[in-house]
């Protein structure tokens, strides 16, 4: 087993330690993608990328479409991988999509998303996670502050912060409809959390996160780096986040009557392949935490429009 | 028993009607207020107004160390007017702040809010309800929409809209730490909620309200009336909101670090006196809803910072 650079949930106290990573992992060999020096200033001093309307309003039709076809589909299925509401048959969440063989299996390839995080990583990149999340008005949950990376790290053995996510925002997110809010710079540190993980924790964790949970002093010491600055990813349907894997980020819930929705891909890099978990566990079923087959993503040129006819005459 | 204008949780279904009272309440007698034409025209407008740093920052110390004070002596207390958090013995709330004795007893009569809620409500004013607010950081729990006109009509007995709230905010309100939100316009329409009111409700309802609650398809209704806004109500420490008894309003949970205090008062009309509760059931406890010894307000010049070099000598 690699060494633990990051150790965390091993019964400790908390702590904040340096990130030992690039944050933008530069190499010639990718340098000719879709984002500029700028962009990747940006995103290196703050660990997130907001792009307004990378998709047109086509486009996000097509998918609030597929989302919809999704949903439906799966409505009736009791896997593991379809996550309902408690107490009701409500779908909040749809996972690998990425290998549906139609619309998102093609998205997930579409270059415009592909390159940036190529470019960002320094290397092909490969899916680990995907899917969509449908989240109602009126009562959309809080999630609380997480680093992704802590999680994939301890649950899936993921070695190195050299992934980051990918969220296409499918409806308006607006101050007021719980939007993903985040600490900039906070992906500079490494917050290790108390406790330690439960067997199967993921069969919670996807409704509500009880490990891996920062205590409020690292809270409190990383909004206090950020001279007090808490982002929120505000903007309309079609923008595209694309934030670090170890950026602390959460959101209120939302009391709105404007549901939210979005499409949601985990890029890592193809050199960063899940080793066994750090936690000593399990790995995570594969739905969660891709291992098999791992081949890298080869960019697809093709417009949505034109996959969404082929589509239709299926 | 007086007719009933606003009929709620009677066990009809939900219905919106029109309102049946004045919003200000224009009268020559109480025309030489604080408040500009167009502060009372934003007021019909919007069913609020915000006053950026209505008390300056020593003000604001001095009013923060007195709450600190007040929670401090009301801490041993098991009184139902010391709100603590469920399974824990932290304060969230103490009621019947304006009849210490002391500090908040002057500022509920200082006249600079005294004189701006006597102009809208044209008339002499008392005091219905008060309490002093901390709600900590990183789990501010969510307060559901709702019109507060709705709870005292029926669970109060007060006839008419013709009260308004008063919160003084002791910290900065951020987008990013659970703010006060508002449907702007939503006071000019009534939302009759459906069910009943159950036996003694205050007693779960100031921790979470389960009556009183509007639907679904009225909310959006009143959003969509509203052009699709929401309204949240941030600003600096030292910010006066004025919100109309009848606006619809609620809050998301709070998860950043940065608490939120603040002071309440309920202002209403001299000629709009609790009745009994239109529920039909006992009248709320003196804490929430006063009507013994009933008197109108003499607003007080007093500075505050001259008030509180008389409690340091006390």
């Amino acid at each position: 087993m690699a060494v633990d650079q990051y150790p965390s949930r091993n019964g400790q106290q908390a702590q904040i330690m340096e990130r030992k990573d690039p944050i933008v992992h530069r190499n010639p060999a990718f340098s000719e993608g879709p984002l500029r020096e700028k962009d990747l200033h940006s995103f290196e001093e703050n660990g997130y990328l907001m792009f307004e309307k990378l998709f047109n309003d086509d486009e996000v039709s097509i998918m609030k479409s597929e989302l919809q076809r999704t949903m439906d589909r799966n409505r009736e299925r009791e896997e593991n991988d379809v996550i309902k509401e408690p107490g009701s048959n409500e779908m909040r969440s749809v996972f690998e999509i990425h290998k549906d063989s139609g619309f998102f299996q093609a998205l997930a390839k579409n270059e415009r998303i592909v390159k940036a995080a190529e470019q960002l990583l320094g290397s092909q990149v490969y899916i680990t996670q995907s899917r969509i999340n449908f989240k109602p008005g009126f009562k959309g949950k809080e999630f609380y502050w997480h680093s992704d990376f802590e999680t994939w790290h301890t649950e899936d053995g993921m070695p190195n912060m050299r992934a980051l996510s990918c969220s296409i925002v499918l409806t308006d997110n607006y101050e007021y409809n719980g939007p993903l809010m985040l600490i900039p710079g906070s992906h500079k540190w490494y917050v290790s959390c108390p406790g330690a993980t439960p067997e199967a924790n993921y069969k919670s964790s996807l409704k509500k996160q009880e490990t891996g949970i920062p205590d409020n002093d690292s809270m409190s010491w990383l909004v206090d780096q950020a001279n007090g600055r808490i982002d929120r990813a505000t903007g309309p349907a079609g923008s595209v986040l694309f934030f670090e894997c170890n950026t602390m980020h959460g959101s209120a819930g939302n009391i709105s009557p404007y549901p939210r929705s979005n499409v949601f891909f985990v890029f890592n890099s193809i050199e960063n392949k899940l080793q066994q978990p750090f936690s000593g566990q399990s790995p995570r079923p594969e739905f969660l935490a891709n291992r098999e087959n791992i081949q890298p993503i080869q960019p697809n040129k093709d417009r949505l429009q034109n996959f969404s006819h082929r589509i239709k005459r299926q």
